[in-house]
């Protein structure tokens, strides 16, 4: 048969998919833990050694296996153990395959009609997490990222708050204003341009030393905009700032809203996973008083990317404010009932499955696997902090709160001596510095940032319960290894 | 080990994994083609006969399996040729192990440090369509489907016409309004209502006899908000409508654009692969001139689930239009040239790779791949044309412009007797009767809707190059037959 046509054939096609599999077993889904996190390249050295360049006509088999073999090669490890680079990392078996799988069955979740296991399953999962956050949660939709769920529970806010914005739009409306902490996730900036609101209208509010917002400010911002003519209309929590790790004081926050009849959107991307641990979801606590929040289990749950899922507590909302009714697809006289397709709750259309996966890790592991998981990270999170404290060349930015532990490391000559001059210019640069060598030697890749006053520091962060204290102690001693060879 | 860690382990996860890719292979991949699109249950059996549950304890790999081996066996096989339902189909073998090394490799999209392969190569898969569109054509970006890059577009125009909006937002602003056809896709609706220029502002165009928009009435509907006072900012073309596969004259469009100094922007989801065809792409003259394109790869190219692409002329728009700088990801103090990353440009955060699979089937087939497989699915679709034209129980909505055959069938009663009583009515109720069956069969899933005046019709629309004559034959005798059995 012609190679042209998306129709596996087993003559043409079987061995090369056996050879990719194979391929994928050896080099990235059981590969040696202690194998680079990355084989670093600069980007003018990669477009050298890589072939990108597309033709007009096909490559061999034999010459596809090798350019998927350098993919591999020049790409991050990031289920490796010490890829800590951002809120995402590990492999998880159960999750992988059941990412293959959705990709074998290729669907598309707008109506049960085209993806009959797959709607139900959305509902099942969203209606037993719904269940863990309160009796009166009620629905939920999944999103394409926790940015994008949070800029859709803004425009759920803003249309609660007057209903004719779905039909009229903003241009008659009163200035709105949002009020989220300084260290919120960008996405609530974002997401405000986007959908209308402005970021000038995006109101920060001062957090505490460990990256709280402070609700005595947050009142005092609401009042000051209602004392300008403003018209608040919603306020955003996090649960796990990206940062820190902080969780806002969720009740306080809650009765404001209440006082003013503002939303309550809770941003629990990164934190909310904790709501499987009996030890650790006191950190939720008021989750419950929220409309509206995003978890994403692809983060502290380590799911495969991409799984967020944005709940409410309006059973109505979703469809009231985005259904459009379009009836090639939502055809009223199906053959069955139609309230089960769940397309017109959403924005997208075509929607690719991202319930599998985490459904199957969740099968699989049952709910006490994933509390497990979570206690294992938070015991090693409390070991790193220990660790930072203990050890003369580190110096803790802020008391961790959940896994984020955030530190310095001190070259000996800036190690107590805050009276050098420039400290904090010198001590911003060696974040940067480490990290180079770090990634360059591909050991570990680790992330850093600075904040607020704080100049540049090392964040560890790792949803990898196979993550040990053995690993914590390497990682320790491996920056300070290069810091010493660096400043010594 | 403890089975809870996402860090796959040979002893522990091997004989699962392969086991899985196993019965993939067997049951979905490889499958016979004349195997049921659909094993059909309504939603009440299938809650009953599905294991949905989640418990507290997870289950053992065996009991896995069989849950896998059901979640396979209730899908639709959106793989099989008979798949005629949505604007996609297929199951491309390149593309599918691409999204396995894709899933396996785990990557967020959002620096050049994390995905050093996968940024190179959205850059080059950009780059090399927007060659392909024309010489000023500079940049584009990934997104979470067509309707999401519809929107998308909207805030550029919005953007463009004041650049304040990302600060200030909407309140101060006049009434924007913006035109689409009326056969456009209703995502145009949905997110001008999400970012707040409120879907009464959408203003739908008339459409001709084969569904393209009507010049004329653009600009009578144009000047007509100007009289109202109110704002023109953008109009959206169709390259390809849904259901019955129209192309707008882009290059009428384009003058009424440039005259009133609108964006222009193109919503070529369906249609935009026809650039790879030197026979077809003729259809999408004039698309060069816009200043915005969507094309979904995962459509009509067969790449799989999901893979969508805005183009953009300006090649600075989206930095300024979205970004935010946010410091722990995009550092300014980092050990490679920050250009590189691109992640400042999206409204994503943590974004799936979507390119891979797409780079590895062009890659796999070439250009001339693609060409022949567009080449190849507009044959049968004039085939199909053809044989409805001829059959007496058939009849065509509207001629045929794109893959896109729209058609009713006729029961015997109806057949040239348009003075029947309630003639559309009657007729209205005849796709769906026929689907029911269909479904239940499992022989064949085809899509039907109303439009404008013409009561429900199918729409048979296959991305499958592999279709062929025969198999349109047997598509239309076995509706007949189902028709006869029900009406005779």
């Amino acid at each position: 048969m012609d190679d042209f046509s998306p129709i596996p054939d087993y003559d043409t096609h079987g061995w090369f998919l056996k050879s990719v599999v194979e391929i994928l077993f050896k080099n990235v889904v059981f590969a040696t833990n202690r194998d680079k996190v990355v084989l670093w390249k600069h980007p003018k050295e990669l477009l050298e050694v890589f072939d990108f360049s597309l033709q007009q006509t096909g490559v061999t088999q034999d010459k596809l296996l090798t350019l998927i073999k350098n993919t591999i090669k020049f790409s991050v490890k990031t289920g490796h153990p010490y890829f800590i680079n951002q809120l995402f990392s590990g492999l998880d078996p159960y999750g992988l395959v059941g990412q293959w799988i959705t990709d074998a069955l290729n669907a598309s979740i707008y109506t049960y009609e085209v993806a009959p296991v797959f709607t139900l399953m959305e509902t099942c999962v969203i209606r037993e997490m719904c269940s863990m956050i309160g009796p009166e949660w009620k629905d939920g939709m999944f999103c394409p990222g926790g940015s994008n769920g949070n800029g859709i529970a803004l425009n759920l806010a803003r249309f609660q708050l007057n209903k004719n914005v779905k039909k009229t739009g903003m241009s008659q409306f009163p200035r709105l204003v949002l009020f989220t902490s300084e260290e919120a996730h960008y996405s609530i900036l974002k997401f405000s341009s986007f959908i209308g609101i402005g970021e000038d209208n995006v109101i920060l509010v001062q957090t505490d030393e460990v990256g709280r917002m402070n609700p005595t400010h947050l009142e005092e911002c609401i009042q000051e905009q209602i004392d300008c003519g403003a018209s608040p209309f919603v306020v955003v929590a996090t649960s796990g700032t990206t940062v820190r790790g902080a969780f806002d004081p969720l009740y306080q926050i809650s009765a404001i809203c209440k006082k003013y009849k503002l939303w309550f959107h809770v941003d629990a991307a990164w934190g909310g996973g904790l709501i499987f641990s009996q030890r650790h979801r006191t950190k939720l606590n008021g989750i419950e008083t929220a409309n509206s929040i995003i978890i994403n289990p692809h983060k502290l749950l380590a799911a495969p990317q991409q799984c967020s899922i944005l709940f409410v507590k309006d059973e109505n909302i979703l469809y009231e404010c985005h259904s459009k009714g379009a009836e090639y697809l939502f055809q009223k006289d199906k053959y069955y009932d139609q309230s089960y397709d769940p397309g017109d709750k959403y924005l997208q259309c075509g929607r690719k499955c991202d319930v599998f996966k985490f459904w199957l890790m969740w099968k699989a592991k049952g709910s006490s696997g994933f509390a497990k998981h979570v206690d294992a990270i938070m015991d090693v999170a409390e070991y790193f902090e220990r660790q930072v404290l203990i050890r003369p060349e580190f110096q803790l930015v802020s008391k961790r709160q959940y896994i984020n532990v955030c530190f310095w490391y001190l070259p000996r000559y800036l190690q107590k001596k805050k009276d050098v001059m420039d400290y904090s210019i010198q001590l911003h640069k060696v974040a940067a510095q480490i990290k180079a060598v770090m990634v360059k030697h591909g050991s570990i890749m680790l992330g850093y940032q600075p904040l607020k006053e704080f100049p540049n520091f090392f964040r560890f962060v790792s949803q990898n319960s196979a993550l040990g204290v053995k690993d914590v102690d390497f990682i320790l001693d491996h920056i300070a290894e290069i810091g010493n060879a660096i400043y010594d």
